[in-house]
């Protein structure tokens, strides 16, 4: 049997959290596998590794012990308040294998930093006897790197980045010095934020240089998801959308994060380019993101889309989404965790266009239509499986 | 180039009239072809004839003339305010074309009703120089047959139904008399309704021995097009539906006939039907139908989607579709029977399952997810295309 | 300090045990006072008995015990996890003092079954050394009586009523059975639920004779509280209302109950009843209240209203409640008892016109406009507490 | 009879120009007095000027023609189809009475400018022969004058301004040069816009020192309506509101200047003021004006309210307010202008605050909640209807 190790980057997170509770819980026979996609009829195919084989570790530069989060959870009904108490134990091993992360480590340069992170891959690999890690990026959203800075001019190519870290520079967000030192580990790579992550072109060609595939970003757990699945619905059916605007309102460390407009800008962007492909021009209307603190863990996103039919009549559709980003979050982490960790194995590179069914911005695809990219990922999985 | 007809049932209803109305102002430049899906990339491959080459004609028991008719729609915000004036003339052409209904005429049974109904068609497809002419249905709902009776006994089988008419049985519903006389008359049917029409098993075989092919039934226009788009997204994202109750507020004539439970029986059938494909299995939540005539030719619908994420999470989902029946239909119908002409024409027989994509109870198909009918529409109109 | 009594009936259901495990929590610290009426600055005039000092017991026919029952209302989110653990041992106390319902025993006649009730209700005062005991239905509701029955004739006075009881006869529903056992034994009544109650005359004549007050009936606690602050802005404004539409999807044994039309008739009244006279005329739209059983003991409710402003411009106002039934209902409860217990003090008899309030079908007024009844709550209050 | 002039302040605006139409379309009978409060019982003891006595003249800067944005309204469906044509004639008679307005007229200082406007503002009440003239500011919104700014000093008291007016200054922003022209001719003011008009301390003193009284600001047509009628149901329950989050999508004139940040401040500071006075502590959520054009006159506004009831148990309040703004607006206008002049005529000074049941930010009084404003006009209506 293959053990898979699965390095969550915010691994003391709601999101992690729940997808190390949910998994330990699954594997326990204390929930069931609602919301996990790599199992259903046709992702299966993949034969993709079980829940139940996933070990977990990861890094963060805080946050409360993972157990006292999960417990967090418990309290804003996130997990089922029995959970912490039953896998008290098996959270506190995955505890203990959590690193401080870079922000938290003093180091010379991003050289050095991304070499310690390294080794804490191998190390993680070794001692609990992996035949893989997959490195999955669930901490907060990063803002996008100014396109005219020398950030930018230093990770335009892998050459030019070796440079700057060769002397001694830092021009790497944290998100891409996970995936940078990932990559050098020999580990493929998920981004499930909208930060810069894996996407850098220096990144991008770094993840080919070693041979390894990636996947991202910006897990589709909501608002866009509903998006992805009715924005086509008036493209099949010929209707016009004359303006989609689109209010969300986020408790908990998410939101807080996007409540400041630096770090709104990834996630806005990554939001509303899909609208644009699945219509097929340019809509109009607003697209906030709020911090409502009161709401918790949980979420509610308004669309109003404005539309017109036959002989010009104005028509509407409104949706109201109520939902728990964590839980909707996890088991999309699994998936996409699972089948990376599968698509590692066949030994797939790039940019791993046929998870694009589960990012707001798909690397590697221009799809955004729900059921196009179901399609596609059951195509993908049949393939993956045969090999 | 060629010619169709197109006679409609129930022609001067608030449907027919918006689709006369609307084909005629597309033929004159005045309006665009939102909302016709038969013109979009893909279904255009069928190269089914224009807008502009349609002739109607059509029954009605009663009703306003046509022109009045749709002078009522400008004043109900359906129509554009100057159309009618803009197609009085032509108007009138069409309401010429207009004959009385079946129950309008004395007739000693229904072999003589079909009979003369058929000599209406072939009348209209000599007197226009037609190619042909599709038969649609879009007169109000009926109820459908008590399962045990005697007329479901007589409409087992084409024989069965023929033994009947020689002996001066009236054992068929409106719709399906209707239906029968095209057959007969060697036409296609379409039943944009829920009524029985050309679906029980002696009309069934009859297109089949005239070697004729059909589509239905019951367009879909409204909320059960959302649903067709979002339930699949739950399946696929393996997320649990646990109930989906809808409510339809509707003005307007349909309205007024769906407050007769006996009628709004086979609406609530043929719209409850598809969640359970879509979903795998069965789910509760009302379904109402309710007239409110205030609402005119306007209808509201809100469903309620509960569903449970990973670890037993729940959430939910609501919709409110505010829209105009006669405008989301009437494109429909041109579509439907533009398609259907295009599919006689390539010598197609039976129901045309392809048109699932159109209906809320697809004819010849179990498929009710919208973007697998999209796919099955335009690979099917693509084969047409090369016929 | 005086001390009260409040005897539930249906003491084992939700409403009831969120009543009495709220009370308790409050009075130990353990929970706000959020929701209470008769504590906020207007009511709080009255002097009404407080919260801690209410001592509870009641009647049912069955249902699991108390401590039972509060356990599962927090697994259903409706009380706060460590609540059943910290109450065990005073809500053991209050099951103790359950007593069976009317129906459990075997009775001759509803002359005896009175007779036992009152005993019941006179143990309790003198065993708790209590001033007054209020009689509280909470019970699952009731069909109205026939208007042409026997049973309405049998309680159209109290001497009928007397009467037919003296000759054996069973006349009343069991809520009216409750509320005539209560007033010979000398104890104010208050009816949350919409069955007949204190609402017959034989009872409301039993009351005066009595020289006793009570209250009526079914607690506003959602969509109709909105309805009563809504509908006053419409007529104050003098905008048109055409249509108002309401969805009700109830989860819980209530909405269970409601299933069975027989019984939801007097509830559908009871809700429909306040619009045409806040608004001044009839006006259309359906009213459903269904049972959607996921749904646990959280209700939504949806309404839609139609209206019509200056120049005949259509407009419309949706709103969605998401509640929880018990949670909303409890408060009342206690507000309710206590000032049914204070107005009982200070000498009041008949229907407690000024607790309109907090009904939907406010006994003894014909005001539902709430701003208005609370205007007649903080007056009455007022002068209550003056006595 | 009295004749009462009304003077718009942006009489070409969508506002004005639903007011006018409505005015003369309802004194020749062609429409209804829906949305006019000041002929619903209670308000009607004022015994304000009917519609049919108003005589209508005013300011614009620029603008359609009167008769020319009627029927931009009409295409709109804003005002009937048949109102432009049938009262083509008077709407030209009152286009005739707009003079241009104060930044069209090259003018050496802000005394200058007020003289002319009062001069306008005399011709019009002699020409007219009318009683009394009240001028009401419909148009755009204004920025608020930043606090530390010369104009806020200059405009601190009455002398003041007449002092810097004296020395050719021109501190005042155009609403509030209107309202000082009008109170320097005599005449009573009303701001239906949020923008400073009179509420600057010298306009207040102004206002005294010429016995006038005035009326304001920031007519409460849709969103702060709702909250008004919702937010003392909260209150009056108990319920503890946790966030309100509030989005308005506007098309037409005034999203359009809602849209710079720097108008829609004054916008949204008296929307978000009476929440905090209702509820009676700070609540947190977002308050979003968006521009989205294509929703042309029309507004739709949603707002979700989180609240916690008894025992900490989370629920939700959402609703949608689709409205017609102009159409709203409009009889408020007629309203406001009518009972200002009868405040006049009876000799009133300083801000009307009983007409706070019309404004977001009424003067003179602290009161938002929408039944406690009704109760305070009807008293005041009653008292003035004696005099």
């Amino acid at each position: 049997m293959m053990r898979t190790g699965v390095w969550l980057v915010g691994a003391r997170g709601s999101v992690a959290a729940t997808t190390v509770a949910g998994a330990l819980a699954v594997r326990a026979g204390a929930a069931e596998r609602v919301g996990c996609v790599a199992d259903l009829p046709g992702p299966d195919r993949a034969r993709a590794p079980g829940i139940g084989d996933l070990v977990f570790g990861g890094h963060d530069v805080g946050g409360p012990p993972l157990p006292k989060r999960v417990g967090m959870l418990a309290e804003g009904g996130v997990v089922p308040p029995a959970l912490p108490g039953l896998l008290e134990e098996e959270l506190a091993a995955v505890e203990a294998r959590i690193r401080p992360g870079a922000a938290r480590r003093p180091e010379r340069g991003q050289r050095e930093a991304a070499a310690r992170i390294g080794e804490d891959l191998r190390r993680f690999r070794e001692e609990e006897g992996l035949d893989r890690v997959v490195v999955v990026d669930v901490s907060s959203t990063e803002p996008a790197l100014p396109p005219d800075g020398p950030e930018a001019a230093a990770t335009a190519s892998a050459d030019l980045l070796e440079e700057a870290l060769d002397r001694g520079a830092a021009p790497l967000p944290a998100s891409s010095l996970y995936a940078y030192a990932a990559f050098r580990a020999g580990c493929p790579v998920a981004s499930f934020t909208p930060s810069p992550g894996p996407r850098l072109p220096a990144l991008e060609e770094t993840a080919l240089r070693e041979g390894l595939c990636w996947a991202g970003s910006d897990g589709k757990t909501g608002e866009t998801l509903l998006k992805s699945a009715l924005a086509p619905m008036f493209a099949q059916r010929a209707l016009r959308v004359r303006s989609w605007s689109s209010v969300n309102l986020l408790g908990g460390g998410d939101g807080e994060t996007l409540a400041d407009p630096a770090n709104a800008g990834s996630k806005t962007a990554s939001k509303g380019q899909g609208l644009r492909s699945m219509l097929g021009s340019e809509v109009g209307g607003p697209l906030h993101i709020d911090y409502v603190p009161d709401m918790g863990d949980f979420k509610t996103a308004w669309d109003h889309v404005s539309f017109e039919g036959f002989l010009g009549v104005r028509m509407s559709l409104q949706f109201t989404w109520a939902g728990c980003d964590s839980a909707l979050a996890a088991p999309l982490v699994l998936d996409i965790a699972r089948l990376t960790a599968r698509a590692h194995e066949a030994g797939e590179t790039g940019p791993l266009a046929a998870l694009g069914f589960f990012f707001k911005d798909p690397a590697g695809s221009g799809e955004h239509a729900l059921s196009a990219q179901w399609d596609a990922l059951v195509e993908w999985c049949t393939r993956l499986g045969e090999v």
